[in-house]
């Protein structure tokens, strides 16, 4: 049970929010991939806050320093450690609400599970700021993958209940994936953008905040990869977007939809043309058996409002045992759905790494 | 990427539907955890099929024999071994139809995986069959889990179209729980039992088949056990339940419904009576920073019809390299949910017991 | 902590002396390799009990079944789990005995460990018996080393002071590997034979036993498998020796004996030679850095005396908490050391082949 | 295959001597530990070199950061990441000789390894430097162990021919321990020192090297820990130290010379004495089917002369694929088994933290 994550390739994640430094480890990788630290930044920079309205003001600028494992821009097949500096806290004294756990947060949980030892400041581990060796990981392992042909994208399938359209299961075009890479704001219909937007700006005016859904795809997959018992694609996907906070829900192709099919309408029929073997539909998003079948992979993860809001609360403080009333004030994001999308990507590019 | 799932206690899976035996080795037990072998052979018999035309004709008696582990009723704490034999095998000649892969099951994805080498006789390692084992390893979970309080129990959600209520996710009493695992058709609402079993006996008819939502709880769970970075409780139970054949989707509390939701009605308050800290709601399903609050652990899951249909289906011919039609006769299941559910609680205590 | 062991290939063992049964599930094994089941009952037999007077006259067939991962005489890529039926065991009530701890024997460890729930009968799974499914599943990995001409031999390199010659480390044959793996009490100096066999029968007279050292080598090993940190040949093939009853001292190439030279001799010198790098000594046994160089991989093995003696010996009654005198009677080898040697090569193609 | 070791606790090391830093995260420590720091700086200084003419003149200081799991002191249960800079890498011109491997060291099979992308410079991330994190990480497990009154200690058993005593196996003082830690250069007889610097010094003229023995032990160790397949405290143990560069031979207990005494002897007979139980001997090392017993563990690690000299020795040409000679100039150790007393300590220290 533990901060370090796979198999072939190993990933030892560190840091709290207000120490002296966050960073992931990451073991295994292949020696000689040539790293685009171009891209690993801009990587960083798609999930980094301060940009707009939509998320909170904190200026975090996520500059990462690489300590080892690079040497004369590629991978040199020993551990690459990268490091992130904490700059931007806010020397406010988290000790005077400490006591006072905010609701939908790990607080009351940390606490009991690290005997109170674990650090209060900003979250400490449980921040969501500790996703960013996520995407730094993410970006490296994108670039493994790229070599390969493997494209990773995304976009909003739903603030509340404003909804986007799906991604066509069975054909996924690479152009649009990698378009919905370079978007602020990636949705299918340009048109609900403005609308998602609206629903964010409102929650924020009224101290409140949202969640939503996100559509994530992977095309060029190779047939074959993945295992029965117990390392399926989706248990290994699944096993590390439920480890990105404020994830709910996980669902492949049609998801919870495929329950209100008949058999003969949910199985995936093949046809073979040009002698590659294709499906006509792709109900199961691409995996059978836990093992990819060369359709393209797609899951929606549901991503819940966040929990930071300065409305008042119930709450209990844990010293005084008495029950309270927090206003969770600072810099929040109403809405961290636009943000999350790097990090889904990221553990996806992970996960597919591990198994190819 | 593999066939041993854990790390304080390891499970070790075998076996292919037609071959001499399937079973598990239960690596990290306890010594001295009394076996009580009369409800193990109840769980196996929960999954046992036969029972009735809502699943296949297949009578497979699932006797186990423990090879190793357990002396004088009580596990030593060397590693546990129970086998299964396989012995209701048909003698049909499977080698007939092995070119022709199934859509929705295994039967493409396993070929490229295994290079062609692979056991294909009613499905091989990917066989339901083989989740026979987890329940054994789940039951001997369930009886270290029950020492400590914690109880499990599911219902069926919906067949197809047809719904049960939902647990009140705050509230689930002990009681209920125990009643529904006593039930061969667990629902909430008795009334929705007839219709759901109507859609699935109509399904058989037709040569379809149907899926349908499992909705589990585990109860009396002590506060503090999971872990942020990479362990979560959602992660390792959605791991397990994604290695279960036919799950689609995982969600945990209201899972993708509570992104409809403003952060203010999403987050769970707390209070504090008789110096114990609850929550009003549970709608985060008793986890949070993937460690569990000490309310109810609820989730629900997602299985996809059978794909096994007697219709006519389109698929390809893998050595003729053409399109073909196959129609899969055989003793299927027009619906798996309700045997799914002791596979469903398995893996659960599985993955708490992991945790504590 | 526990009986399962590797990474790419996972082995879980399992069983006790006097139970149903004992086994091995070999997970992770390439589907396709073509099983000698002849040349694996052979190694078995190397292992086995009963053949002379140098060993016990318990007579263990240790037939093997195989449940599954094997289809047409191939591996099928799926966990290959093959069990050993326990059948000789002696009726004797073990009960009498059991609370006076065996000197040299896990009788105390295990049951303090255990809290004396584990099975006492014959050691339980600390009994050397549990070595055959080690020497099952080291032959079929052998089989996958063979298909990549890498080759496992060894000899008795001392039976107390008895010593034989030791490889010449820089030149080993493949015919002289061999041709030791065909001999019932490998020797290289063959007049040293019946020096040895004399000192196990004099052992055995006089109710005492004896240990040795067995030197070990694989050749036509790939250059560049293994790792730095923390997976070294050397510690992989260390912790593996070091699960073997009876091992005391592991050490590679010259070993201890490389201490009292100088570093300018106990440098191995490069030379290249028609284009092949090699070393003109081989001091190193075959490793640098953690990493094989091609040359061949030597190593010894301390296997301490077999600790069951009938000489009376002092030790402590465990449940009246007393001093006593405990004399070992029944069938025990007085030298264990020959019949060590196909569980020392066994571990050894596990260890490789983990690497490769 | 990893940089990473450990299951309860998770140590993942990093780093190349000329690289921007090396360190260590610790995963999975107890919340709540309260860190010496100054105790930390004071393990850091015995390994470090620089002191007198015994080791290199390179000056590292090692200073270590913390930057994250340590709040207010103590450890908070999240991962525990520590650096060291890289600060007094010489400028010389690595690329000139990188083609000429240097007998003894990893150059060639690390080349091989990494497909040529490893940093050469200084060795890599095979430098002997990257044990300085081993050592942080042995520090923090030393004070982990110390709360539970565990010991650790060792001393110099040889250099070259020049042989101090041995540890009383049976009876190992805990004062005596203690004196040992503070030595610079421990043996138990102190007139042995100055004979064994002396060889070093002499071999130091002659621009070669030489190498020696070290006994550590840990007392006070309960009864218990270890396990039989596969984690013995001796495979956990040896699978540390062989990961230690220059490491060719692991022993416990009597090691090797216990294969030259009769069962009767090698055997340690038991005594009770005020309820509690003990061995006579300890000719086992204080393991017992691979788990503690309770009395001290006791092992002999061989340590290769330092393969660094300045002597002329035949190599070979990589890139011109020619023989060639090659002087390693530089500051080199003439020995290094003083500074790897507190590698072996710390790796013990994790080991046996892993296990309780």
């Amino acid at each position: 049970m533990s901060g370090v994550w796979g198999n072939k390739i190993k990933y030892s994640i560190f840091g709290e929010s207000h120490g002296n430094g966050i960073g992931i480890v990451i073991d295994g990788l292949e020696p000689g991939i040539e790293l685009d630290l171009d891209a690993i930044s801009k990587e960083m920079e798609r999930r980094a806050p301060g940009k707009n309205k939509l998320s909170t003001s904190r200026n975090e600028k996520d500059q990462f320093e690489i300590l080892s494992g690079v040497f004369q821009d590629k991978t040199t097949g020993a551990p690459l450690c990268a490091i992130i500096r904490n700059s931007n806290q806010h020397s406010k004294d988290y000790s005077k609400t400490k006591d006072l756990i905010r609701p939908g947060h790990a607080d009351y949980t940390g606490r009991i599970k690290y005997n109170d030892f674990n650090d209060y400041r900003g979250g400490g581990h449980f921040s969501g700021r500790i996703t960013a060796p996520l995407v730094f990981a993410g970006a490296v392992a994108k670039q493994a993958l790229l070599k390969k042909g493997i494209i990773i994208g995304s976009h909003i399938y739903s603030i509340k209940n404003i909804k986007d359209d799906k991604f066509d299961l069975a054909s996924i075009k690479e152009d649009s994936l990698k378009e919905l890479t370079q978007m602020d704001f990636p949705v299918i219909r340009s048109e609900k953008s403005s609308d998602m937007k609206d629903e964010i700006l409102k929650a924020r005016e009224e101290q409140d905040s949202v969640g939503g859904i996100i559509e994530c795809a992977a095309i060029n997959l190779p047939c074959g990869i993945g295992s029965p018992y117990f390392d399926s694609i989706e248990s290994s996907l699944s096993h590390l977007l439920f480890s990105i906070p404020a994830v709910k829900g996980v669902e492949f192709g049609l998801g919870f939809e495929i329950t209100e099919l008949f058999g003969s309408k949910a199985n995936d029929e093949y046809y073979i043309e040009d002698d590659v073997i294709n499906t006509y539909t792709n109900n199961n998003g691409g995996v059978l058996g836990g093992i990819t079948n060369g359709m393209p992979l797609v899951f929606r993860v549901a991503i819940k409002p966040t929990p930071s809001i300065a409305k008042s609360q119930r709450t209990v403080d844990m010293v005084k045992r008495e029950n309270a009333n927090i206003e969770v004030h600072g810099r929040h994001d109403p809405c961290i759905v636009q943000r999350a999308i790097p990090v889904v990507e990221a553990v996806t590019a992970m996960g597919i790494l591990e198994h190819i």
